[in-house]
């Protein structure tokens, strides 16, 4: 059973392209798509979470948007981060999914029980992951990669049959 | 006879990616063909709407170019909306098209005569699309729909010609 | 001999995919490559021009960076403006290239002497284009365009070959 | 040995396309997988360096997130730049990198020992080059560059190692 879904951000959660501007203006590209899967994660019971070296506002309004709660940015050293993350949450490594496109997601990657890495990630990100995904980072990837978790899990089904029938209305947004 | 034409926005009339920058800056991408498409559904005396969980400035200016009047965000429940909107028109739903690409376009695209997945839907949606656009959400999706239901009103001839004709000016913003 | 290179904004001279903010943010996107093009055209003595239905500070300083003095903004009867443009530097309309991708474009490209489409124009107006690019608008297709003109008025030789030689600098920028 | 890496901004090192908006506005938009390139090539004891005929701040920013001391905008005489900079860290044009896309570029990437080509540079660029790259400008291509170099160099194998292994924290930021 996988109980916590990590993210990296730049190429994962966002596309790996970062919009800068004058005055310190920064944008980051999140999909719609991903955004629902964390959603549907986050249904199944499934912490989400965020690690990323770099920081930026955007970050904490799409956290915000999406109900992420375990959001750790600027962070140099992922693994002990990562280790406090989940032994907080009473969860071990290897009930963990954790989405990475780079090196420096590797010490994590290496770690956890399902590393998934998204369809542009380098070669050796892709070579430890047990999935990756065909959508690449900030496109989709880590929603392929939250319909695998929730498949693994035998959740899926379950969720998707809610979508469609009327079910009840209420936290539906992308 | 198609008489209204419905549309979601992140992923359909607009690009599934969104932007989010300091200080609550949001941009959506919308397309220009796109926005022809709705001008010729509006000439051809179609109803465009929008109906969308999430809620932004962007959606309300967009709708404004393309003259778009019904504008519905921030909405939780899509099918007590679409009703609201369509008999506010006397229109009945088989009369109506409506374009979406995830989970949450299910309850609405299940009720509609003409429901349409943009290119890039989750595959649960193109399953029950009648039509399945080749471009994708927000990058010509959105015009490949408004010329289907042109050409099965039987107006899109009418319309065309037109254009190159030095017919009548106006109304030919993108 | 063509001595006019006109042109449309919203998905030719910048994508078509067009960026909307609050406040009224509105942002285009053009290319480097695009920009070159451009510059290549004027120094070969072919005066640059644009004609577009919609209106934007974005598009006034893109002119500016490329030395396009003839911006025509907002404008409906695209062809009363194009007459006016070319008469003005006592050029015939057969001696005048205009790179056009939608509907509007076809009353401007069905009189110039050199109809040019952008890769991803609609197909009414690739079946009236002389020249369909290969590269898409606002990613390449306005260059390419270029470098058409310049090949069909033996210019281009020429001004490649200032490059990589030391020629002389300046008026380099894309 | 390549001792310093070389590269030009719009098309290169940022996306081809610029992005204008209203009051000035500009942005640009780099890549998190050439930003982690440039962090390798700089622990490698490689002097990176950015050589543009455009001005813009959010170059200064990315090359303030990166590491890169020597960034030179609005050069027209892109060769007398490359001369001065190489020659003040005592390097010979033998031992540069250079990464360019277009033909602004060509006079630079004729005199240094390692001209190389983003995927999407104009054939005039590529035929120049020693290495083209899978990746376009902006979007991974300096990232290959990087790799390509540090290969060259011995240097890659040794670098990569460091990753992944719970080696050194810090100075991992795409």
């Amino acid at each position: 059973m996988i109980r916590m879904f990590g993210m990296d951000v730049d190429g994962v959660l966002s596309q790996g392209g970062i919009f800068y501007g004058d005055m310190g203006l920064e944008l980051k590209c999140f999909h719609a798509h991903d955004g629902m899967g964390i959603t549907l994660v986050r249904k199944a019971g499934i912490i989400p979470f965020i690690i990323t070296g770099r920081q930026s506002a955007a970050v904490v309004r799409r956290a915000l948007d999406l109900g992420i709660a375990e959001v750790h940015q600027g962070i140099d050293n992922k693994l002990a981060c990562l280790r406090a993350v989940v032994s907080k949450h009473g969860v071990s490594l290897d009930q963990v999914a954790y989405v990475g496109d780079d090196l420096p997601d590797l010490e994590v990657m290496l770690q956890v029980g399902f590393p998934i890495a998204v369809g542009d990630a380098r070669d050796q990100v892709k070579q430890v992951a047990k999935f990756v995904t065909v959508s690449v980072g900030g496109r989709g990837g880590v929603r392929e990669a939250c319909e695998w978790v929730l498949k693994l899990n035998g959740q899926w089904e379950g969720l998707v049959s809610q979508y469609g029938s009327g079910g009840e209305p209420g936290d539906r947004r992308g």
